[in-house]
């Protein structure tokens, strides 16, 4: 970076440049289906017999998967037969949609729902504001209400938020020790892939769903067997309807939704309910307060705006909101991945 | 990559993830002439400045600054009046309007319509073809008629070419010594950037851009002021129409538009036309013989499907194309950037 060598040809900006056509590729070979079929198959497959298989031409497969190989997705070998194409071993973990750290969701609400948001990324700018209307026609002044506008979107984006959590729960919720909290509610908890990740990490704990009630409904249907004995639900609206007591409550990636006045009220409430000696943990990406960075987060922090009424916050600003709503022994933790934790104490 | 860290934690899927993230806030800060008012002023502004200079919200800007700064096209002093931010040399020589190698072009290109053809790429790998009708409603029988829909869509896709060649035209003009050749045609030159390098690097010689009457009518008005001598001009459709005499034709970018048999076509056409002694300089993005890359013509052979009748080749394949004419003594040159040249000889 800053080298001469970078000043006489832009590399770095070129890249930026094919970002768009990086996640696309990907997105689409998901979409598809190729690493599944090449899971599935337990053998080296040609392009056209994974057209063939996929229902797909073969001048588009052939060069989805030389673009795969290029990306690492994909090895390929040259054979008398011609080429062959198999999964690498990232592919098969995270890129196939029955291993458990499948990412396949949350990248099918990245193509099909963030993608089309982020057209319009210079009107959000300019607008400060998301951009739902413009996007989907629907109205931007309730943002779960257009995300959840249809039952299709609002589980495409439950299953996103649960494949989240198959790579980032576990060290967000062993970024302190939670284990003297028993009775605990996950606000917002959607899927559930967190409350599990807890209810597992936590074997004495009971980890309730609070959540809307066709959120709740879902969760039931779709994302948590009724043999869960750890986890509980509680239909309701926790900015309207009363927050009941626990000894701590989760707020994962729920601040960042809404702006600093809607995180004051909603932290007040949680406080009240809260039982004396125990506690709040807000899981959310952190920034750096010197502004420099992580770049994942600024990248989120600019989603929000395009697609909520929030932002990322830094560490300090989190303890401010805490502080201001009266929770103390405030604590944060990085977790070198996506999301990080923050606890306070009442 | 396929070390074990990775295998723990998808840092690269995540990588690719964000890809279109990157991208569009690139485009945005462009777009919104971010750069182009840092460079003018001479002095870091504060968000607040910026975003009242470009008549933007204050809470978009800040945020779309700040990942600038992350991705390095921005840096930023935290002083007691707050944060500061000043383009960094790269943004200063690549993203502003004004620079002789400005990127804005293309990057407005890729932003409007490349990005939202891509949103289709399922669609196009399924079907084999070019998404056009799909995305803008217009048909996609003749990619160009297609891509050149309007006035307005025209000269932004020439001014896009134009920027390519501000960074990569001089490399694929000098990978072989061109100045025995004096007369030269540029089959489909577009904007003219290509064949004003030629003329700077071989004063020589006289470079015909030969194109459609509106592309070379664009080209004298926007691109080509009228006192560059050594620039003249052919109105034509090059498949239908006569190619006179000459003796090098420049090709660039054109047979990657057009599939095996409409390249032949047009090579045999180019051929008869040739003084003997006289060749062929194709300008192409090379594919490696063994399928591994590069990455970025991976990409842009998918970009073919996606927006024309095309894809990239193999320098065996383009050999193959060149030798089936009648050309021989073939040469290849990597240049090490996004485009390379192959030379063939009457």
């Amino acid at each position: 970076m800053g080298s001469t060598e970078d000043l006489d040809y832009p590399q770095l900006i070129l890249q930026y440049n094919s970002g768009f056509l990086v996640s696309k590729v990907v997105f689409t070979a998901c979409e598809l289906g190729v690493f599944d079929l090449l899971l599935e198959s337990g053998e080296p497959l040609s392009s056209d017999a994974i057209a063939a298989r996929l229902g797909t031409s073969t001048t588009g497969m052939e060069r989805l998967l030389d673009a795969c190989v290029g990306l690492k997705l994909l090895a390929v070998k040259l054979t008398q037969v011609g080429a062959l194409y198999r999964n690498t071993e990232i592919s098969n973990i995270y890129l196939t949609k029955s291993s458990p750290k499948s990412q396949y969701h949350i990248m099918m609400y990245y193509s099909n729902t963030v993608y089309l948001c982020w057209h319009y990324l210079a009107d959000a700018v300019r607008e400060g504001r998301n951009q739902y209307e413009r996007v989907f026609g629907v109205s931007s002044k309730d943002p779960f209400g257009a995300m959840y506008r249809s039952e299709e979107e609002m589980l495409k984006f439950m299953a996103g938020q649960n494949s989240v959590w198959s790579i980032c729960g576990r060290d967000v919720l062993a970024a302190f020790d939670l284990s003297p909290f028993t009775h605990i509610f996950d606000l917002g908890g959607g899927g559930g892939a967190l409350a599990r990740e807890c209810a597992a990490l936590y074997p004495n704990s009971t980890v309730t769903i609070y959540d809307l009630p066709k959120v709740v409904q879902m969760a039931k249907e779709h994302f948590i067997p009724p043999e869960e004995r750890q986890i509980a639900f509680h239909e309701g609206d926790f900015f309207n309807d009363s927050i009941p007591e626990a000894e701590l409550y989760i707020l994962s990636k729920i601040l960042h939704d809404w702006d600093d006045d809607k995180c004051r009220q909603l932290l007040v409430k949680v406080h009240k309910a809260c039982r004396p000696g125990g506690g709040v943990l807000l899981v959310e990406s952190l920034l750096n307060e010197d502004k420099s960075g992580p770049l994942e987060t600024q990248l989120y922090s600019m989603n929000m705006l395009v697609q909520t009424e929030g932002k990322e916050r830094t560490a300090a600003e989190y303890s401010k909101l805490l502080e201001a709503a009266g929770f103390g022994e405030i604590q944060g933790e990085r977790t070198g991945k996506l999301y990080d934790a923050v606890l306070g104490r009442k």
